[in-house]
């Protein structure tokens, strides 16, 4: 059996004893197999692949252990896959990375378990929780730069789009922004690649390029080959608010469900009366080729939560330069903004999330089937409920835990006002028609059906 | 009223919302008056000073306030006095200082109560705690290159024997060790003096003078001006923890009550049977004409704690090249020491320290009056209640709530063994002849009475 | 018209009045259109191109000028295309790369002008130059590390090709070697490119893309997006000299003439007997599919120079990571043998070059026509007459003077020993079949005739 | 024998064998004495001395080699000093300093030598010498900052002169302004002492202390402990080029003859009329004890040179800070002054130095007995002269060429106007009496004798 110690790296290089006893706890209680399959996914960074069967089947005998000594925690691999080794030593950036679980599944984990959140599901202490995490895993950085591109899109895109995403993320580099993204492939990939040749050219030496996931996501998208930085989110929820906190300028690429749900958990929250005076830059863009996407994805959006919602955007098609310009320009006034009311520039904490937004939704058959989507009602509502949809159509696609819920007890079954479950269906139907949902290859069996 | 806002530096410049809301209440609490008089002493770093009145006097119109926003907290400065000044604006070093202050104080200080240190006596906890407010203080460097020399010694030295401290530094710096003091001046500054001299011959640009200090003497002994950390622990007993748990060789120069305590605290610790292994050189040093000086505390030792407390030190008398090549050639069997039992190279983990020495003693008139000071008991309990009396003996000479009681109360009163009795007066009263009770020029009036 | 005036960067920030003085009369001399050439093709950096016309047509307008201060010299571009810039701002490679021409084809040329080079004919002067210009660029590190691989290859290479050349970079990049081509497109972009994907998962933040460049090719093949480093040397030989003596390793992928042209330089010098100790891995590699064109290499080389010299590569088919591995085994044994005989690690002093080898070869149709083709000499001798043959194409092909003496004169004629005529007849033909010579899409009409 | 082999540092770790060869040929040739003298003075770096024989007498058999490798050059040291080691090892500043000596005194030597420059008369190109000098030495840095301030004055002056200088220097220092002067004792000294410590407070980080000596001094005056950059400029009249080329501000300590030379150099070049708009602080300084020192030199300089010369200066007495204000104050006006026409922060071309204030001065007796020192000429040729006159007597006083010569044929005679020749005497007189001209405890013996 093949054996691998590996010295800490970061922050869990500086450790006391307590803490160490508490980390070996966790790791030996039910995160355990949380923790051993992250790290598996870790090791597979770079990886083109989505469904994590395909990285757990082969390496049954893969195990991971916390070796503790008096200066602190090492980890231990057994049977480790080759592909993260180069001629028998790891790869530094995987090591980084297997840390970086640590830190936050553990090592956060333990100081923000699930129960204590529960208890403490007041807003304040949740964004708390999130900054502290992100500033634990060094992602805040008092750069007073306002550089952060947040990135989201389809793991599962065509040639294209995906150049398209390259292409922007070069337009970006060349203007020395940063890339943050969910850090799989796709759409989570191209814009970093692509910021890394324009980093290059402008000598650039600082770029970032920052993962975000979480537990219930990295196994089936493992990070690629560029992200420098990876920090796991304990639910999607605090992922979401990670990337908004952090973010300068979001730019929305072509997607599926998943896309759809952070489109419209973002839409819920600009609505939100508070954040009016918000400067935050979102652009909608893809290749020439891609209009037809946007155009019902606006369609949808604008029948749903109305012109208002669609003012908040900006659809940029087929003009790469033209959507890093925009951000570009838009930094002036962010900054104003955010010394105006003293806010930071690193983490926006005056952007208002309402609870909802907020606190984890478990989309068991139950809450699905309960899910209020009927038009009357405060548009930030709605756009809540329809986030949450979609929320639980990404888990029941790719979450190995739904997914196996789903193959138990059938489809998820929503229903609600007729007209709004037309528009939800067709616009499901054209991401599974345009391949947004799975990889291309593999056949998509929706895990919903709605009742309209 | 001349006012001053200070932006944030180090760890304070990224705290959330709710750690701002903390600090503010501690701020505006009962600790208010400690926080303010520790700034006021910092503004005056770099003074030759032993007393904190004349700091304090003519400084009552001096007030300091937290600005709380969005982003964070501000210090707004009151009157502040202008000798941390150049041209109007506050010297760099000072301003970090200030935010060491509120970030040990307030911020570490919140978190690590008093009451709650009290509820918590469990000596892991304790020396978590020390570790925790080290590295939060970016006091601990995972450097590998154990080169961290505590100096130990009198404020108030004389010239030939500051100029030696200086030498010895210099001896130090031109081997490439760093110095960790009590941060105030005489053999606290003289070591660092000499330190940047030898430093800087090697072009060594990390050189480290670190200060430890704590809220009680701060005031007294205002950080000297070569001080680059400082770090302010919550009482003497984690201090001197911090000392020797960070440290890679102690070295000892003539100094007052002070002193002793520490000498005494180290050598009840090192005589402890789990700590014969330790590798730590301890060295009492001073010039020629300081011969007289060690041989009486060695005497004081010897016949107080025995022959095997003598053998944890070595005295060299004016030779200070000789200091610093002792240290250098024990560099190496530490390192293995620590390799082989897995320890941590920047922080001793497995140095062991009975509770008795980390609990906190309050200089009572009742429990100085309490003190064992008999023969026959263990040779670590004798040390232990010996390092007290001292202890009480600086409360009572610089600590400005002490000063107060015994001004009403009269001197404490010191009981024990007489022929005990008899060393110890011997020993304080060549202290007192020696003028290492205060800086010369005052007029030394015991602050305790020997009952024999 | 629009202008640009850019402030100078590098070394060419700090002249003298003297030097600006000169530097000024030679951009005003003969050297003012090739210095205004390669500036043109340098703000084309990125763009895959290998024909200078493509270049030089749409900008009969642009001009470059050199402004006079008393604290230096600032470049002025009037009408420079748009490409090189983003947002009206140049990008910051580009405006690095336009002070390495000024710096090498002015500054450097000046000192070292044509002329004093025929002059100073002595071999140790020519190496004394070449060494002084790239210490002067800055290409000499002192690092020790003995990882820079020249990577040689066609500048047009088919996909499969291309994207071996990539993988190779990466593993290259995986082992923190950094890599060093002829700076253009194809083979000279693809390693770069694949080992900033290696260098950034291994994190290794000091990755060098060396550009060594001539002002005859330059304009032909403009640096391509990835390199950080740019260096023009006045000619062939001394560009093919800094190649080998920077080198630590070369890889040769498929290629034309310029590559057979490389690799008989090398193993031309490698053949001499007193290069016989040095320790240089050379490495012939490409993928499944390039196998017969490096047998039909190999078998060329061993027809006309023998066994001795195929022994001295090694043909590695289809496996990336097996290049990298076996040049990173030889990195101990390369240390070892100069640090043995006291040769620097950076610049390889020890090898010798023979006269022919370094002094300029002007192809001339009378010289092409004068090279002894014949089996009958030694082989070293052969080898450098080889060259020649294969050098003059290159330049009959690419370099915008030659192609017009060929249009002038007709193709150049080449004749010797019928076999080898024939051999390397075959040779030829086969770069052409397998569109080696020029990017595909456009039609090669050859720049010789053999006579057989 | 003690042997100790040097690697190369700074620039002499990247030679060609070309120029190891030259260097190698300039070490065995006449420039050998003076280079190992050179060298031994800077073994001796941090001692106080000022007598070049204390240093000579005891290490006769000490002795220095060039080693030639492929690589480069080493140096070899025979029986040195020991002081200049620490357990064995050199101590790394004064490893840097022996190659600053071998790469301007036989490198840059070798390509100004004495006679090119002779030849070489041109102004521009003695300039141009000057500053690739220091180029090469890497003193100049492209910092934009403006902060470089030259201080003059005494290497013999008494403890509360030296008190004042380094006063003078922290208050420099905490206005992060780096220090240039001399390189030796005393005055030269105590501001880079007293800069250290505000550069410390201030944290800065890149705080220069730049000496600049010359051959003939640097073995009376070796480099002090602080000195972290050494320059040795071929003659005295290039060293006072470079000091004042360099300088953002001039202050002037109290000192003996040299300080007199410098100062009469200094209002020479201000007095010609190319000159008149330059900005550049001159500052007189030194303790409230010292102020009939500066009234008779100023009363000397109104006398000769009149009333426009001393308005050059402002003379500060007993006032650290102010010193530093005034420097302060000026940046801006001296910043806009070099942008405006287009010189260059780091080094004043555009300050007009005449042929006689560069041209070396042989301080022969026929020379000096030559100088024309009468009130009836040009202002800028009377400075010139008294310059001369006091340069020779530095050399009389310390340098061992001339000491020797005086030797023989007794003093100087200097003979003019009997109203200057007494104020002279009066000057002269003074400095003796005040023992500026040697270190205390020598007793001074007049190099010259005054013929009013």
């Amino acid at each position: 059996m093949q054996s691998i110690q590996l010295n800490p790296l970061g922050t869990m290089n500086q450790l006391s004893q307590l803490e160490v006893d508490l980390l070996n706890q966790s790791a030996n209680g039910e995160l355990y197999k949380v923790f051993r399959n992250c790290c598996l996914a870790v090791l597979y960074s770079g990886a083109e692949i989505d469904n994590s069967e395909s990285i757990f089947a082969p390496h049954k005998d893969f195990n991971i252990n916390l070796i503790i000594r008096e200066r602190g925690v090492k980890i231990e691999l057994l049977n480790p896959p080759e592909l993260a080794f180069v001629d028998g030593v790891l790869i530094k950036g995987v090591h980084e990375h297997l840390f970086s679980v640590l830190r936050d599944l553990l090592h956060t984990g333990a100081k923000y378990s699930a129960q204590s959140l529960t208890f403490n599901s007041d807003s304040n202490y949740i964004t708390h929780s999130v900054f502290d995490m992100l500033r634990h895993a060094n992602a805040i950085r008092n750069t007073a730069e306002l550089n952060m591109v947040v990135c989201w899109g389809g793991h599962s895109i065509g040639t294209v789009e995906y150049q398209y995403t390259k292409e922007v993320g070069y337009q970006l580099g060349l203007r020395e922004l940063n890339i943050c993204t969910g850090c799989g492939p796709g759409a989570m990939k191209g814009p970093m690649k692509g910021a890394t040749i324009g980093h290059a050219k402008q000598r650039y030496k600082t770029g970032r390029y920052l993962g975000l996931t979480e537990p219930g996501i990295i196994a089936a998208e493992p990070p690629n080959a560029i992200v420098n930085e990876l920090v796991i989110m304990p639910d999607i929820e605090k992922r979401l608010e990670a990337f908004i906190r952090l973010s300068h300028a979001i730019v929305i690429f072509p997607g599926g469900a998943g896309t759809a749900e952070e489109l419209l958990y973002l839409i819920g929250i600009m609505l939100d009366e508070h954040n009016t005076q918000q400067v935050l830059p979102i652009i909608l863009t893809g290749p020439e080729q891609s209009r037809g996407y946007f155009e019902s994805l606006d369609k949808f959006i604008g029948a749903t939560l109305g012109q208002v919602a669609q003012n908040l955007y900006e659809i940029v098609v087929g003009d790469a330069s033209e959507v890093a310009r925009v951000i570009k320009q838009k930094q002036q006034a962010m900054r104003d903004y955010r010394k105006d009311i003293g806010d930071s520039y690193d983490f926006n904490w005056s952007l208002k999330i309402a609870t909802e937004f907020q606190s984890p939704f478990e989309p068991s058959h139950e809450n699905m089937a309960a899910l209020n989507l009927h038009f009357e009602q405060p548009k930030t509502e709605l756009a809540a409920a329809l986030r949450k949809a979609f929320s639980g159509i990404v888990a029941g696609n790719v979450k190995a835990e739904y997914v196996k819920l789903i193959e138990q007890q059938g489809p998820y079954q929503l229903s609600g006002e007729p007209l709004l479950m037309e528009m939800m269906d067709e616009l499901l139907e054209s991401f599974v028609t345009q391949q947004r949902m799975k990889l291309p290859g593999s056949n998509y069996v929706p895990c919903y059906q709605l009742t309209k």
